[in-house]
């Protein structure tokens, strides 16, 4: 499937804000600058537009999570940075250019993922103009990235790079890796728009599936994980099923005013396109 | 001088804390906890016990202030654990053992520093009940610890890591990389008390002098940076002319209640502790 208007839309929206938000790259000390202008480039932006369509679904204006939505993309940039040094997966090619400690070096890499991290949380800060929710997006945010989420999924996953993982482990790590920045990415959207509790469960529930499913596809493109327990069809099938959980999730959202209704294309259309995705 | 009492007292209670601030060491995946409680052992803690010091004095009490002062403790740990990374300092020993990369390894090393400045973002975001105070503190520490503080610091630092630097780049990395978060740690304290307008800036500027006092100092014990330029003799000078005006700022609490008064002891303590620290 081809990416519909309102992705491309957000995308562009998302593109643009986090320029404005990372420092100019002639400032002093401009190789860090260079750095993140650099490592900022390219990516899909699936994270802030789950965030951004989420937000919009549960009633709140999008303009209102774009900040928000941009420190997401800050803290997924600086995981796939210091995922790709030359201890951890030592990855030279990222989104079609050499990774950052290939293009500058290995300590510019670390400090970049740094920067990127401590931005995330520096805007955050100021993300809305309610502390409470502020608060809680951080407290959301770092708890999903931290040891109980994404770090912990990258711990298991180096550990266990050289054997293959059983199946148990390999969904410990696609649902901590992965998968709880992109459900946060959705609770985070519902946070902003100050949703009713029925609504964040279920835009968290959807984000979890579709977090799963985009993992799968992950190691379905890389040809690796899940895909060698399953085989690729295999595995496609159970993408398909999880995003048709996600789908489904949506329901609660047919009552109610009509921008509820309104606002499952986007999202529907989200999962679709996680699942048909290309590298 | 030795260490009095009230200073040997806050950093039991910081220990204490941190300890039950970092989940325990047998939880899965249990190598990244390890990790954590292997490398916050054995500071000084200087950091967190100035923040609960002026805390104090500008009013608030000490206990309100000890999350905070813990998390502090953890972007400090964080910034030494990557700093000692092969790619950047390359220091094989760490407060006289073996540093986060040589006892673990390099992936480990890189995924602790992580994973302690998103702990502690994330416990300061229920730092105190007031979610003002909670936004301002994140704000504050994040402005100081990125790309316009001791990130910053940092780059500069590695990029005149082969030839000496001159007296403006010595000065920009020490203000940069070592002062910003002991004068933001602080005015950290200052904020969790309510502190009026006038105390915080002249605790922030105390802070200030200090954190310079500090690297000249650390310079010295490493035999760099401004003694290169200075020697020995004159750089102890100026570190001690920075330390009396760190405590000429604190002229402000004179007036007022007598735990004002009071309070200026600590910091004082403090500040000759700094001038005087060994290894």
């Amino acid at each position: 499937m081809k990416l519909t208007k309102y992705i491309r839309g957000r995308q562009k929206l998302i593109d643009n804000k986090l320029k404005t938000l990372i420092p100019e790259a002639n400032r002093f000390p401009s190789k860090i600058y260079q750095a993140m202008h650099y490592c900022i480039i390219g990516g899909k932006r699936i994270r802030p537009v789950l965030c951004m369509a989420s937000s919009k679904i549960c009633g709140g204006k999008e303009k209102n999570a774009i900040t928000a939505a941009c420190a997401i993309e800050m803290l997924h940039t600086y995981s796939l940075i210091h995922d790709d040094l030359p201890s951890m997966d030592n990855d030279d090619y990222r989104r079609g250019r050499p990774s950052c400690h290939r293009k500058f070096n290995e300590a510019i890499a670390i400090l970049t993922g740094d920067a990127f991290l401590t931005l995330a949380y520096n805007i955050l800060s100021e993300a809305t103009k309610d502390a409470d929710i502020n608060n809680r997006i951080i407290k959301e945010l770092s708890d999903v990235t931290g040891t109980n989420g994404m770090i912990g999924g990258q711990v298991v996953d180096i550990q266990n790079s050289k054997s293959p993982a059983d199946l148990p482990t390999m969904e410990y790590i696609a649902t901590h890796k992965t998968g709880a920045l992109i459900a946060a990415s959705c609770k985070t959207g519902a946070i902003i728009a100050k949703a009713l509790r029925k609504d964040e469960e279920a835009i968290f529930k959807y984000g979890e599936y579709v977090g799963f499913a985009f993992q799968i596809i992950d190691d379905m493109l890389d040809n690796e994980g899940i895909v060698k327990i399953f085989g690729r069809k295999g595995a496609y099938n159970r993408a398909r099923a999880l995003v048709n959980r996600a789908k489904e999730q949506l329901v609660v959202f047919d009552k109610g005013p009509a921008y509820r209704q309104a606002g499952k294309k986007p999202l529907i259309d989200l999962a679709d396109f996680i699942l048909e995705r290309k590298k």
